[in-house]
């Protein structure tokens, strides 16, 4: 028995969280620990863990994270001053919550390296 | 008139670079100034500029970007360790060529936030 992820329970409405965008693929929210002015979640919809498990059958998932991501920077007025978009995968880098997720930052300076 | 990326000369052996990877959409490459053990650019044969150009007609190449990124990690021993991608839109990030690349970083433990 596994449970569902702390993002699933949120785009199932079953725990609060800002919802900025969904479609049949992907959703997205804002980051409760906001580290830039903006800082939004791009979440596939299935339970994907991490970077290790893209393949070629989620290729197409993958790939609407990177489409939306631009869309919401745009919509985030963001497309013209700039944004960095970071996947951490696993203990190196942080990875907190094991269900994919690609942070867009953005609306400050983002200096380098990338932590 | 426009001139190929860095990058594009790169792969079309015009330029010196150590590449590590290479498919029918996309290939990879050592950073030349690392800022980790490993430190590889993931990037589409095709010029993609930016994430700001990504969209539903070129999802399919995003998507590929990180499948490779997975199995570049795996190639350089960074799936059970650890490691970040990060990929920088224009001024705010720092993104210096315009040519689409995703940075993969790992070897290290990496700091947040990601600058």
């Amino acid at each position: 028995m596994s449970q569902s992820s702390i993002f699933t329970r949120i785009i199932n409405g079953e725990m609060p969280g800002e919802i900025v965008y969904q479609d049949d693929l992907v959703f997205a929210i804002k980051d409760i620990h906001p580290k830039a002015p903006v800082h939004i979640l791009i979440i596939p919809r299935e339970e994907i863990g991490m970077v290790n498990e893209i393949g070629q059958s989620n290729e197409h998932i993958a790939g609407r994270l990177l489409s939306v991501a631009a869309k919401l920077a745009k919509q985030f007025n963001l497309d013209k001053s700039g944004y960095r978009l970071v996947i951490n995968n696993g203990r190196d880098a942080g990875q907190e919550i094991k269900h994919l997720h690609v942070h867009l930052l953005g609306g400050r300076r983002l200096t380098w390296p990338p932590g």
